[in-house]
């Protein structure tokens, strides 16, 4: 997507170099810095630390992490444990083990060096690829419904709430919740975007802000506690976010405070909606509330908050030095409060009968 | 109500100085600084900027500010206009403009310069004790409610949360939503508070956390995105909060983010309590949602978060400078949400026969 005007994406294998590259976005929108994932080490930290973050992007950083892997050592009882290393680099995003596996069976499949780094390099290369047309895809689809309550308001823009962060920068191209935003507003759909800031690290304020903000698309920041009263007071039409890994049956981890939007959306009759590629799926589990495994985080990512002062980017420490502080970093919504999915394969219910019907292929796999 | 193990209230009149004196709350928990009141202008400062807030102490203030008023003019026109700048200084809490009557009622009773002055430092002093002594009624009664829950849960901690602060520093002793936990922690009932830190301006995690500190309660601070998560997995047994105005048929104005916590609350089957006194219930109005006044504030406290660096209190810039933001300070949660009021008089449910059974000599004052 643009940024100042030229094509970027957040995670590219860069063929001079041979290295896999991202953008620190701990460092957005302040600065843009660019970080070589030139190790296992530095593929984990970078999945830990959140130099790369949203679920399709931790899934691309893990596929080209087996690449990182293989580069390093061709003993394959050592490369399946860095793969395993990476899988579990972070809990809730379903897509990072489903990418590692995906890419370690490829590589698996050939005895020669060359071939195995090449189909390491190609498999990742196809996943971020086929998110890129998933992406796209879900925002076709979604425009769709930003389109339908247009005509319904006479043309007036169409008041999008969205949390955290699942543009572009999660994903590699498009994004997911915000594909439907940036296809809308090709179409010459007026569209204005409520973005939740999103603590604690800000992903609504730092990162959608500053995409939507390249993308020249209308955007108002607000803080997570203004939602309920936006939408009792008729100012969103439709809310939209991602998801780090739903359940076939429609239940949706997400950013923590999702679920609290879903409640006031139902509230108030404002559509609830979750956009989706099928990685973010997950095949297995019947029941998020109880099986989803929930990362709690540092502490200090709730004390402090980072942004830019005079002097440069700093953190300030807002409670007192000594107060314990809890870090959840997602929730899950249950399936009752969720309008719909929003898929690569079009919308549908969130519920298992919904879902297999559009992804049939996943009847009979796992519990599904 | 503690200070570093002293005795401290958030507004007191000087005697040897006859100023009227403040705790800066902006610079809290990091700095304790007090502030002299000792112009309209600067009583209307400290109310519009937050150096003082919460519906109590924003009352107890004005009533001061008549004091202040007079102290500056003799004249009663320039005396009824400054009353009304200072009943005007911010809209939400409906004790602002109820405090500043009713000391300038008492003042207008008497003709002589002197009696007068006496007169209104009387009943600001008056009102103030009033609320100190409601405060602690609310405490005892709401006490009751967490030593029931403490005793079906055979003596582990009572898990309360609030939203914002409704401390003794939003009142004059006490605080209000947080007055029951400072009298079942005074009864040796073990309580545990999750602090919502309450964008955009931290009161609770600069205000609440830094008083439940000093007060030795056991807390923990989460972001305001947090509570619902908590609630679903059965981490929270009652959530309390005050109130900067609440209508005698049941709806709360609160700070913005109060109405997604009670949503949770009901999703849950959680008990959501508001602490308030007879002070802020408005007695005139009955949709909370069409009638109570919201106030917009700057949009720099969303883009912008205070805390302190290595260098002292600065502020950190969190969104892309050209963003724009939208910044609604209060929402209102609707009467069907709130399992009952807690009042100097008692718990009641929140509706208006209930309410008017426990304030029977409202009944026929305005519309009530």
């Amino acid at each position: 997507m643009l940024v100042n005007g030229k094509q970027m994406r957040p995670i590219w294998f860069d063929k001079a170099s041979g290295k896999v590259r991202v953008i620190d976005q701990r460092r957005l929108p302040h600065e843009l810095e660019i970080m070589d994932l030139d190790s296992v080490d530095r593929v984990i930290y970078a999945i830990q630390e959140m130099v790369v973050r949203g679920a399709p992007l931790i899934g691309v950083t893990g596929a080209y992490g087996v690449r990182v892997a293989l580069g390093a050592t061709s003993d394959e009882a050592a490369f399946r444990n860095e793969c395993r290393r990476i899988r579990q680099a972070r809990p809730t995003a379903v897509n990072l083990a489903w990418a590692v596996d995906r890419v370690q069976e490829k590589v698996l499949l050939s005895q020669d060096a060359e071939a195995r780094l090449t189909a390491a390099r190609h498999e990742a290369d196809t996943i971020a690829e086929e998110e890129v047309d998933n992406c796209r895809r879900i925002g076709e689809h979604g425009a769709r419904l930003i389109a339908r309550i247009a005509e319904s308001k006479g043309g007036a823009a169409v008041n999008v709430l969205t949390h955290c962060n699942a543009g572009w920068l999660a994903c590699v191209e498009w994004g997911t919740a915000t594909a439907m935003i940036y296809v809308a507003h090709e179409q010459g759909i007026p569209v204005h975007v409520w973005v939740d800031e999103t603590r604690p690290l800000n992903q609504g304020a730092r990162l959608t802000a500053w995409e939507l903000g390249q993308g020249g698309i209308p955007h108002t920041v607000i803080t997570d506690n203004a939602g309920g009263h936006l939408m009792q007071h008729g100012m969103v039409d439709l809310v939209v976010v991602g998801t780090d890994r739903s359940t076939y049956t429609g239940d949706v981890a997400n950013k923590i405070g999702t679920y609290l939007k879903a409640l006031a959306a139902r509230d108030n009759g404002v559509p609830f909606y979750v956009a989706l590629p099928s990685s973010t799926f997950d095949w297995q589990m019947r029941d998020g509330l109880k099986e989803i495994p929930i990362e709690e985080r540092h502490p200090d990512e709730v004390r402090y908050v980072q942004g830019r002062t005079a002097a440069g980017i700093d953190h300030v420490l807002i409670t007192p030095p000594d107060s314990p502080a809890a870090n959840f970093a997602f929730d899950v919504t249950p399936a009752r409060l969720v309008t719909g999915f929003i898929t690569e394969r079009g919308v549908c219910a969130a519920d298992e009968k919904a879902v297999l019907e559009l992804f049939p292929e996943q009847r009979g796999q796992g519990r599904a």
